[in-house]
């Protein structure tokens, strides 16, 4: 029975299509039965190479729209020597998709989905503008860092922007892209992650939080997650809980040398995703 | 497309069912568009336990045919306090099987499938009874351990009889039940894995090799493949290139507390079987 389960966002450049492919790839098989739309906004990926990753999200029962953001469009934004206009897509999702959409979820690609999202997708988000997660290992620390760094003060901590559900229809009412660019504009010199800190400086007191073991999962602190849940939430609870494994940090999985609890699953995913697409 | 592909052998009790399951999802999942004949020898599990893993391998494309291996088969065997008459199962399956099968995969129930198997259906047998692996780490002191310790002075190594390719036509014609119980009979005190000590001693010289690294590796000995090929088998390597991991040895990747490169693999696999089977 095929289900149309949800809308998902992508923004990506061409060199990380294959780990888009790896991402949809475990998050067909973790999801059987359920089928989605996906929404690629990218900057300058030829039509050719979207095609077979078109081609598999329809073997899937699933469909793929790629917009191709043009050039004019945030013309007036201000980039940087290492962000990019790209930066802004998640950020300005409801200004680029289409008018119908309510809500959609957003995926960063350097992520494996290994159990069921339904629940996610239906998460109730009240009047809140996102829904995200924080990184909790140090939450009151985190909190301090949007206050000081951010000026943030009514933020509840330092949400991560890697997995978001995203308000659509009361980003539109609400959101303004002029009030994004200035502060972009303003704190250019102090911005570290540039998303995600205008994110939580702008947004933080309006973003609903869930649960990072379920659904943004860093998979660099096995161990934090595990101590501080007293053992709870070791390899067995994480592989039976855990929804979004997100492959956070530089030390990605796909690279040669990379160690850690999750490793091999990300290269058996990436074996897998390769023979999807042969 | 669907192919009749190959005949796959297990022997277990019940305890061991739902790592069947586990082993036939990752079978399944890495090995599309193919479908298999599973025999299945037993001793008393009950018709009812064994009919969801019918109708899975159904779903597949694939059969199961169990058998119920009566009391009185092998009435004359020898058992011990720690080896039950099942341990014949394997070594004399071609007395069990149906007469037109000419070759079988015989596979423990504790391994993942991770890539495709089908060369390994197709192994050039010549007149061997077996093909095998040896867990190469330390070939020479395999080999005198074979010499020494079970009298077997022509065999090639010591092999690991968790993974074998059976040589049904053949073995009908050469191998002896009366022999291999009378030589279980005058060595069961120097016994460690009985099964695999027997088809070492009596037939460690008619057993073709096969690259364990690719048919049945150790996932306790990462470290060991790794160093070995100075570097070549890294976790890259084993996720593109390995067909069978085989958790061998009593540290079992189901139990809360393993650790290892692969238990998160494993562990992510118990949890798609339960979805596949719920």
């Amino acid at each position: 029975m095929i289900n149309r389960s949800g809308n998902i966002l992508i923004t990506v450049d061409q060199n990380y299509l294959p780990h888009v492919r790896i991402m949809l790839s475990s998050l067909f098989i973790n999801n059987p039965g359920n089928s989605y739309d996906f929404y690629l906004l990218h900057a300058d990926i030829p039509n050719p190479a979207l095609q077979p990753l078109q081609r598999y999200c329809e073997r899937q029962g699933s469909r793929l729209f790629p917009t191709k953001v043009q050039d004019h469009v945030f013309a007036e934004a201000p980039v940087g020597s290492y962000y990019s206009k790209a930066m802004y897509y998640r950020l300005l999702a409801y200004e680029l998709l289409p008018e119908h959409l309510d809500r959609i979820l957003y995926l960063d690609p350097d992520i494996l989905v290994i159990n069921p999202i339904s629940e996610l997708f239906n998460l109730d988000l009240g009047d809140k503008l996102f829904a995200a997660a924080e990184h909790t290992w140090v939450p009151s620390l985190s909190k301090y860092l949007n206050m000081l760094r951010l000026g943030n003060y009514e933020s509840e901590g330092y949400f991560n922007s890697g997995v978001m559900l995203l308000n659509l229809a009361r980003q539109r009412e609400e959101m303004d892209k002029a009030e994004i660019f200035n502060y972009v504009q303003q704190h250019c010199k102090e911005l570290i992650l540039p998303d995600q800190d205008v994110l939580n400086a702008l947004y933080g007191h309006r973003i609903m939080p869930f649960d990072d073991s379920l659904y943004n999962y860093d998979a660099r602190l096995y161990k934090i997650y595990y101590l501080t849940s007293r053992g709870e939430k070791d390899l067995s609870w994480v592989m039976e809980n855990t929804a979004i494994i997100h492959f956070c940090g530089k030390t990605k999985p796909w690279l040669k040398n990379t160690k850690g609890e999750f490793v091999a699953l990300y290269k058996h995913y990436m074996q897998l995703s390769k023979q999807i697409f042969e």
